[in-house]
């Protein structure tokens, strides 16, 4: 999908939601355990209650990896059901040596058609480029996520060669910036705001300004709005640009929302709550 | 495995390489190609070949990712297959949220049976610690890497509180190290000796003698040596500790060292080289 295309969709369905199908089995309705394939029959209901509502899906692959090759079928089925009009993200955050960078793209780009992948940016650019070289395709990279464990490296500051940065010590004329940011401008570099998102957790709002500071442009997916916390009024406010440029998921609000036979329609309630509120910071 | 039988077979065997089994279904004998399980059947014989003189298998899932749910099993087929002596490794670099982080863990660790998984670090500690839950499993965290691209976040200087590294800058008083070396220090107060490794490339010497400095004890996966470049002696000499504390991997080199039905010999080959070299050193 096109930047354009992902604009549209956001404009004429009023939303920014992504509808995240963190599918685990020992979480869905109790009626639906002992059906054969039961978690590409949960999501098959929660994509047909939700698809008018949001503009993109992601599955996190750790919960279909779990079940092992039938969550790996379950995985593909999902994501041939998903119809096409969706913006479909494999939140899998690879990342490897080039050539095996390249392994795990054609595993998402073309086995299976996933729009975009999360990746992790730890071992730099030769891990990060070959999920650029697919047409139409969309790398989305950690920047700073909403886990405690933030604090560990995203959040040390580094010390560069002073360019730009007003945050330079004097006495020793080198930069000093948080990891994150650091990761956020080098990886910028390495692509467009037309193939290169992302991941920004729904954290303070201090904190997204200087984000928009450094990517004005790009999307950014937000993993954490409903149980990981953050507030979507404040995510919109400090991180929306003039193309909307968010991404905002929310998944076990939506998806375990309901634990009975109409787990599907207490599902789309809450994802209808959130399209509501979106579109009234869209307009 | 424990750590302690990790280091019987090591002396039993009198090597500590690792073979990559890093199959690409493009790469292997023409003659194999038509195999209805092409690489489990490549596998086995490469296995069946080389098992005597290895203590470890890893296998890069993205290979076996790309080719789908086929794929998947294949990997299955393969872990299932490798002698339970032999310590098989998931090089998978996953990291995620705490709960992900557990699915992951469950899908290496007890849908399939691998000994331990390669994690990568960037978001943290609790995005870690879930894979050192699970007994006399094994995280291998991501320290310094040998591609190209460490040098764009690995290798960056950070600034700390100052704590014991010498390492300190006069004018602030602020210890400045590698994000690597940060990555070291921090990762190995999660777990111990017993459940952590580290990814190190077979980089430069110096380096490895600080490195060395920081976690004597840990046993260090080295991947890069082989078509990755990196002197074998050069490794073993600066990374040994009394326990070896080394795993070296060569896949490439091993894997594709023969095109046609005498394969698995000419890669039996490869791996003598290796195993003999390392005996000399570990005696």
């Amino acid at each position: 999908m096109t930047r354009k295309q992902l604009i549209e969709q956001i404009q004429t369905k009023k939303s920014y939601l992504c509808v995240g199908l963190d599918t685990d089995i020992k979480k869905i309705p109790a009626h639906l355990q002992s059906h054969p394939n039961a978690v590409f029959e949960f999501n098959k209901q929660i994509i047909d209650a939700t698809q008018d509502l949001c503009i993109a899906y992601k599955l996190n692959t750790a919960f279909y990896e779990a079940m092992g090759v039938k969550g790996w079928q379950a995985m593909e089925d999902t994501v041939k059901y998903i119809p096409k009009n969706q913006f479909i993200i494999a939140d899998a955050k690879r990342g490897d040596i080039g050539n095996t960078s390249t392994q795990y793209a054609k595993a998402f780009f073309e086995t299976m058609d996933f729009d975009a992948i999360t990746v992790a940016p730890y071992m730099g650019e030769d891990s990060v480029r070959p999920f650029l070289a697919f047409e139409n395709k969309w790398a989305i990279v950690l920047g700073l996520t909403s886990n405690a464990g933030s604090k560990d490296f995203e959040q040390l500051k580094v010390v560069g060669h002073a360019t730009n940065n007003s945050d330079v010590d004097p006495a020793t004329n080198n930069s000093k910036e948080y990891l994150y940011e650091s990761v956020l401008k080098k990886v910028s570099s390495w692509g467009t705001d037309e193939n290169l998102m992302f991941v920004v957790g729904a954290t303070k709002a201090s904190d997204l300004l200087g984000i928009r500071k450094i990517i004005p442009e790009h999307f950014l997916l937000v993993p954490g709005v409903g149980f990981q916390g953050g507030s979507l009024a404040e995510v919109s406010k400090y991180g929306m640009n003039k193309d909307c440029g968010l991404l905002v998921n929310a998944s076990r609000a939506i998806i375990y929302a309901g634990e009975k036979e109409d787990f599907a329609n207490e599902a789309r309630a809450i994802a209808k709550q959130y399209q509501t509120e979106m579109a009234g910071y869209l307009s």
